[in-house]
C-alpha cells in the first residue's frame, strides 16, 4: 500500500512538536520489549484485556487531536479518521472479548488412548511468540498503525510491539504511541509493550534483531518481499505475515447487469472510490459483460466517476506512482480511457481525477504478465469486457491471488455464479456477493489475506479474531501436576481435584464448554 | 534425523524388484497431484474419512511384507516396525475421526455488528492448500514416511501428496506408496492422491514446483535449510514445515535424585537408547546434580548403556557421523567418557556401542556455540552435572530450541520445578514430566514441534490431530447465499431454512455444537 520508496525518499526522525516517549534505537526498543514479554504475559487473559479496554478508551478519549493530526498527514478528511479512530478503539475491544472468551488458546487434554487406556494427562495450548514487529501502512493511519490490528492481536496474544514509525504520518504515529503507553501505564502494565523505532535502516535491523520472533507489515510488495526475504535468511528464521499487493476483481454476471445497472455503477464506484481508492481492497479490474447491458453499466459507472471527487493523495510517491502508472497502462495497445480528465504531473497536494480504463479479457488472457494485472495504487480501475463465461474464466484464471473478490449475480445467473465461486475462492480470502470490495467486516469470521502476492502467508489473517493466532505457538505439557500449571489447563487428573479449565477445551477429542467454576 | 549427505552419496531411483505404479518425473507427479486436488477436495470429509481408513487398513493387511522389507533396509527390528505400521495405521484412522468431527474447519458465521445491527452473513472457513511435498525421515519409514503422519494429515485436508522418496529405504517407500495407491483406488479416490519422485535433484526441483503449495519435511538441518530457503526464494514463497535437529535436555532436580536412582537410571536409559538413539525426541544433554545423589544415578545409568544392545545404525552416513561425531565430543577439553567401549571405524552393517560423556554445565556455559550443544544422532549422551539452580538455569539458558524436554521432580523439588518450567517451555514444544523424552503420544492434545532449529515454524505440529491445520488456508464468503455453500457453512440466514453447520461452529463469537439435522 504504501510505496517502499517514499520510506527512503522522507526523512526518518521524531517530529519537533510531539513526545519521543517510546522511540528508541533498535537495539534499545527489542530489549525492552523482551523485558516487558513475561509482565505482559503474566498480565493473563483478564490483565489483557483491561489493557486493550484502556487502550480502545484512550484512543477514543483523544479523537479529535488524533484525527486532526492525521488529517494534516495523509488528506483523508477529519470525519473519516474519526471513524478510523472509532474502528481501530473497536478492534482493541474485539480482541478483549476474544481473551475473555479463551477458546483461542486451543486448549486441548488427552488422558487416554483410542481404546481407553489412561495415561497421565497431556494438555496442549498456544503461548505467546515475545516482542513482534509491526509495520503500519501509509492508507490507514489509526486501523493499520502504531495501535492497528497487528498490534491489537499482538498485545492480545501476550506480545510486546515494536512498531515502525510509518515516514508518510510520523506525528500521527507519535501521538498515537504516546496514546498507547500512558493507556497501558494506568492500566498496570509496562509502557514498553509498545515502543517505537524510526527510519529505512531501523526497519531492516529490526526485523534482523535476535530478540524479535515475528512481524506484522502492510504495505508494498516491494518493501515487504525485502522483509520477508530478511526474516527467511535470519539464522532463526522468523514468521513474515506480509499484506503486499492485492488487484481485486469484482465480476458482474450478465443477468445481473440486465437487471440492475444503476446500482451495479453504485457500488463499483464505492469498490473503486472509497479513501481514493487508497485501499487495500480496492477493486482493481471490473469484469463486464460485452454488448448492451454491460454498456449500460459501463456508462453509468463512467459518468459517477468522472463526477467524483478529486483526491489529494497520501504522499508525494504515492501520487507520483499514481500519474505514471495510470499513464502507462492507458498507453497499452488495447487499453481505451474511459474518463474525461488525465492525472496531471503537478505535485501534491494537488489532487487528482479519477481515471477509468478498458479493455477485452484477451488482452489479459494473451498477456498474463501485463502490468494491467498489477496493483495501481489510488482512484483508478481497469473495466474487462467479456464475451462469455469460458472468455471470462480464461482472463480470471490468469490473476494473481487477491485480497478480495465480488461476484454481482441475480437469480439467473445462478448456474454460472456455481461455476465461478469455487474459481474466485482458490486464490482470494474473501469472497463477496453483489456488494463492494471495501468495507471489511470486523468480527469472528472475518478473513483478510490472501495469496501471494496479497499476503506472504495465506494460512492466516491480519484482521478479526483470528488474528490472535499468527502471534503464539503450541506447547503441551505432559504429566505435569495441574498444580504447577496456569488456570486455563487445569484439570481434574485423577485426584488432584483442581477442576475444569476455565476456557472452551477439548477432553479426549470432545468438545467442552469452559468450567463455569470461577470467572476467567 | 537422516544424513542429507545420504541423499548424495546413495544412487537414486527405483529398486529392481518392486513396482514403479507412482513414481514420476517432477513436472508429471506435480502435475498428476494438482489434477487430483478438486477431486480429494470433493471428496468432502465423509469421503477422505472413508480413504484413510482404506489406507489404514491396506497398511494393516500388508503389514507382515512391509516390516520384513523395511528391516531389510533399516536393521531397526520386526517386531518395532510392525508396531510403527500399527501407529502409522493409527496415525490415518485418528485424522478419519478428526474430519468426522469437524471443529478443524473453523466455521464461524457473523451476522450482526457488536451492537446488534444485521448484516449479510460472514462465513469463515478453512479450504485445502492444495498439492503439497512430503519428504520423509530415514528413521520412521513408516510412520515418518510415505504413509507417515505429514501424509495423513495431507491427505484429511484435501491436499494431494507428491512423496520424496527416502534414498536409505527405497523398496520400502515404493511398497508404502503401491499399498497406499491401491487403496486410494478401491475407496473411489484417484490413485494420484499420493504419488512419488525420486532422487536428490527430484527433490530440489519439487519444493519448486509451480503447482506446489506446501512442504512437509523431517531430516536434518543442513538439508532442511537447503529446502526451506528455495520455498522462501519462490517467486511465490510457500509455507516449509521442517523437523529438523534438536538436542533434547532432561533435568534431574536434586530430589528426585537422591529418592529414585534406579527408576531414573531406567527412564534415561530408555530416553537415550529408544530404537538405537536414532530419534528426533532421544535426550541428548541429561543434566544431574554434582555430588553424590547424582552420582548414583549416574553409575546406575553407566551400568544400563554398558550393558545395552549395540545397535546396528540406518544407513552408513548415520554410522560414519555417529563414529566422528563421538569421538571429536570425547575429545574436547572438559569432557570425559563414562561408557567403557568407543565406536571403532568399521562399517555398516557392523553394530556401534552407546556410548555417555560428561561434563559441567560451565563448560556449557562458557562455551555455548560447541558441538557439545549439537544434536548427535545415535546412542549417545552428554550428562551435564550442575551446581545448584543458578548453573543449572545458565546453562539451560545456552541451548536451542528443542522438540521436547523433561523435568525429573519429586514433591521436594517443587519450587524448582516451578522456577524452571517456564524455562524450559520456553524453547520446546513439549515438557515432560518424570517420564522419558520419547514416547510421544499420539492425539488430540499432541504437540511435537519446536522452535528453530526442531521445527522451522513453530506454530505448527507435525504430529497430532492439530497437523491439519498446517494444510489449510482461510476464506471467508460474505453475503453468499447458503444454497451456493457447502453443508459446513450453511445458516439460516433470514428465510432459506436450510439449518445449522453440521460441524461445530462460532455464530456471532459464540461457540456452538454442531447440528445433529443429518450426519456429515
Amino acid at each position: 500500500m504504501s510505496g517502499a520508496a517514499a520510506d527512503a525518499a522522507m526523512s526518518p526522525g521524531p517530529p519537533d512538536d510531539v513526545s519521543t516517549d517510546g522511540l528508541y534505537e533498535v537495539t534499545e526498543a527489542a530489549t525492552r520489549a523482551a523485558r516487558a514479554a513475561p509482565v505482559l504475559a503474566a498480565l493473563g487473559r483478564a490483565g489483557r484485556s483491561r489493557l486493550l479496554a484502556a487502550m480502545a478508551d484512550a484512543l477514543w478519549a483523544d479523537r479529535e487531536r488524533l484525527a486532526a493530526t492525521a488529517d494534516e498527514e495523509t488528506a483523508l478528511g477529519v470525519p473519516v479518521l474519526l471513524a478510523e479512530v472509532a474502528r481501530t478503539a473497536d478492534q482493541l475491544r474485539l480482541f478483549g472479548r476474544v481473551l475473555d472468551e479463551g477458546s483461542y488458546l486451543g486448549v486441548a487434554v488427552d488422558t487416554r488412548t483410542a481404546d481407553g487406556v489412561g495415561f497421565p494427562p497431556v494438555r496442549r495450548w498456544l503461548v505467546p511468540l515475545g516482542p513482534v514487529a509491526v509495520f503500519g501502512a501509509s492508507n490507514f493511519p489509526f486501523a493499520y498503525g502504531v495501535a492497528g490490528g497487528d498490534t491489537a492481536s499482538a498485545l492480545a496474544a501476550g506480545c510486546p510491539v515494536v512498531a515502525k514509525e510509518h515516514p508518510s504520518h510520523p506525528r500521527t504515529c507519535a501521538l498515537v504511541l504516546a496514546t498507547l503507553r500512558r493507556a497501558a501505564t494506568g492500566a498496570g502494565a509496562p509502557a514498553d509493550v509498545v515502543t517505537m523505532v524510526s527510519g529505512f535502516q531501523a526497519g531492516t535491523d529490526l526485523v534482523r534483531s535476535p530478540q524479535l520472533t515475528a512481524v506484522g507489515f502492510t504495505g508494498s510488495v516491494g518493501g515487504g518481499r525485502a522483509l520477508f526475504d530478511l526474516c527467511a535468511a535470519r539464522p532463526s528464521p522468523i514468521p513474515f505475515y506480509g499484506e503486499l499487493g492485492s488487484v481485486n476483481p469484482a465480476v458482474v454476471l450478465r443477468g445481473a447487469a440486465r437487471d440492475r445497472p444503476a446500482d451495479l455503477a453504485r457500488v463499483l464506484a464505492d469498490s473503486v472510490l472509497t479513501r481514493g481508492g487508497q485501499v487495500c481492497t480496492k477493486a482493481g479490474l471490473l469484469f463486464l459483460p460485452e454488448g448492451g447491458d454491460g454498456d449500460a453499466v459501463l456508462a453509468a459507472l463512467s459518468d459517477r466517476v468522472d463526477a467524483a471527487a478529486r483526491p489529494v493523495l497520501l504522499n508525494s510517491s504515492i501520487r507520483a506512482a499514481y500519474v505514471a502508472g495510470t499513464a502507462a497502462r492507458a498507453a497499452l495497445p488495447g487499453v481505451r480511457t474511459l474518463t474525461r480528465h488525465r492525472p496531471g504531473a503537478g505535485s501534491r497536494p494537488d489532487p487528482v481525477p479519477p481515471v477509468l480504463l478498458t479493455t477485452d479479457a484477451t488482452t489479459l488472457r494473451d498477456d498474463p504478465g501485463s502490468i494491467l494485472t498489477e496493483e495501481c495504487f489510488g482512484p483508478c480501475a481497469l473495466v474487462v469486457r467479456y464475451r462469455d463465461t469460458e472468455d471470462l474464466t480464461a482472463a480470471l484464471t490468469t490473476l494473481a491471488p487477491s485480497l478480495v473478490c465480488a461476484l454481482h449475480a441475480d437469480d439467473s445467473d445462478a448456474d454460472t455464479a456455481r461455476a465461478l465461486l469455487p474459481l474466485l475462492a482458490a486464490g482470494a480470502g474473501r469472497v463477496v456477493w453483489n456488494d463492494a470490495t471495501c468495507g471489511l467486516r470486523i468480527g469472528w469470521a472475518t478473513q483478510h489475506g490472501g495469496g501471494y502476492p496479497a499476503s506472504t502467508d495465506s494460512g492466516t489473517t491480519s484482521v478479526g479474531a483470528a488474528a490472535i493466532g499468527r502471534w503464539l505457538r503450541p506447547v503441551a505439557y505432559q504429566g505435569i501436576p495441574a498444580g504447577f500449571l496456569p488456570d486455563e489447563l487445569r484439570t481434574g487428573d485423577g485426584g488432584d481435584g483442581t477442576g475444569a479449565p476455565t476456557v472452551p477445551y477439548r477432553l479426549d477429542g470432545v468438545p467442552l464448554p469452559r468450567s463455569e467454576r470461577k470467572n476467567p
